[in-house]
C-alpha cells in the first residue's frame, strides 16, 4: 500500500471483529517499529506483544482508553536502563516519549496496509500494566496499540485545515501550497 | 512508495545538495502530518516551514543538531493554548510530545516517498527558535525534521535485532514471529 495512501485512509478503530491476528502479521508491525529512528539510535524500547486472551482482558480492565474487544495489543515502553548507558538522563523523560511515539506511528500504518485496525491508547494505569506485563523498575509503558480486524471503521475525523496549523517562516504567515 | 518499504529504506541523511525543495512537496509533507493521529483528536500542534535561506541558516546556528545545509526545516510545535482548550493541563507535557511525534513520522515517511532527504532534531536552543520563528509563549517547538535532497544517504545503522526488543505478553518471553 502506498505511504501516502496508508496515512490519509488509516482510521483509529474502536470496535474489533473477535478474530485472531495472524502471528505473522505482528511480527511485520514489529519490524517496522524496528525501523524507526531514534535519537542517537538509541533504540531504547520495547515492544511486549499481549495475545493471550486473559492478557488482553487485564490490559483492558486498567486501560480506560482502550476500546472495543480487540484480540491483541502492543504496549511500546522505553528502556530506562539502555538509554541512560547510551544518553543521558537529562534527556530520557523527553526521548522515550518522543521515541517511542514514532515507531507506534510505524506500527499503526504498517497494521493499516497489512489490513488490520488500530488504535493508540494513551489512557492506562501504568503501574497496574507494569505489574501485569512483569516490567522491571527501568521499563515504563509509554503508549498502547490495540489491534485486530475492524468491526465497524469510522468516518474521518474532522481535521484542521493546513490554513489553521501551517505556517511559513515565521508563526502567523500563511502557508501557501503553491 | 510502498509504506514497509518507505520504513525500511529511510535513513536520516545529514548531507544535502544546494537545491531548493519544491513547495509542492513540502505542502504534500505537511498533508500527512495533518492525517496523523493525536489524543482525543485535539490536534494541538503548529508546523513551521522555513524556506528562506536566512531563516534556514539562523536555525542552524541555534540548533546543535543540524547538520549538513537543509535548504528547508519544518518545525514541529505543539500549541499548549488549544490543547488546554481541549484537553487537560495535567496530560498536555506527554501529549504535546507524543502527538507532535507522530506526526513527525508521518512527515519523514512522506519525504522519503517523495524523494526527499531527512533528519529528525531534537537538540536546538527552545528559547532561540521561538525567538527566531516570532512563535507566542503556549506554542513550543518540540521537534524540528531538516529537509532536502540528500548528497549522501548513510548505509542503515546498526539495529538492534526483534530478539532483543520484542517480548510476547510478558517482558522477557522470547517472542517468535512463527
Amino acid at each position: 500500500m502506498d505511504v501516502l495512501e496508508a496515512m490519509l485512509k488509516r482510521r483509529s478503530v474502536r470496535s474489533y471483529l473477535p478474530k485472531a491476528v495472524p502471528r505473522t502479521l505482528l511480527g511485520k508491525m514489529l519490524e517496522a517499529a524496528r525501523w524507526a529512528p531514534s535519537g542517537g539510535n538509541v533504540q531504547a524500547w520495547k515492544f511486549i506483544v499481549v495475545r493471550d486472551s486473559r492478557m488482553v482482558q487485564m490490559l483492558r480492565i486498567v486501560s480506560p482508553g482502550m476500546f472495543g474487544e480487540p484480540p491483541a495489543a502492543i504496549v511500546i515502553c522505553s528502556d530506562k536502563k539502555r538509554y541512560l548507558e547510551l544518553g543521558s538522563e537529562m534527556e530520557y523523560e523527553y526521548m522515550a516519549v518522543a521515541d517511542c511515539a514514532l515507531a507506534t506511528e510505524n506500527l499503526v500504518l504498517a497494521a493499516h496496509s497489512l489490513g488490520l485496525a488500530t488504535c493508540i491508547v494513551k489512557s492506562f494505569a501504568e503501574a497496574a500494566v507494569s505489574e501485569l506485563l512483569e516490567l522491571p523498575k527501568y521499563i515504563r509503558p509509554e503508549l498502547i496499540v490495540s489491534i485486530g480486524y475492524a468491526m465497524n471503521v469510522p468516518q474521518p475525523p474532522p481535521k484542521l485545515a493546513l490554513s489553521e496549523i501551517a505556517y511559513a517562516d515565521k508563526f502567523g504567515r500563511p502557508w501557501k501550497d503553491e
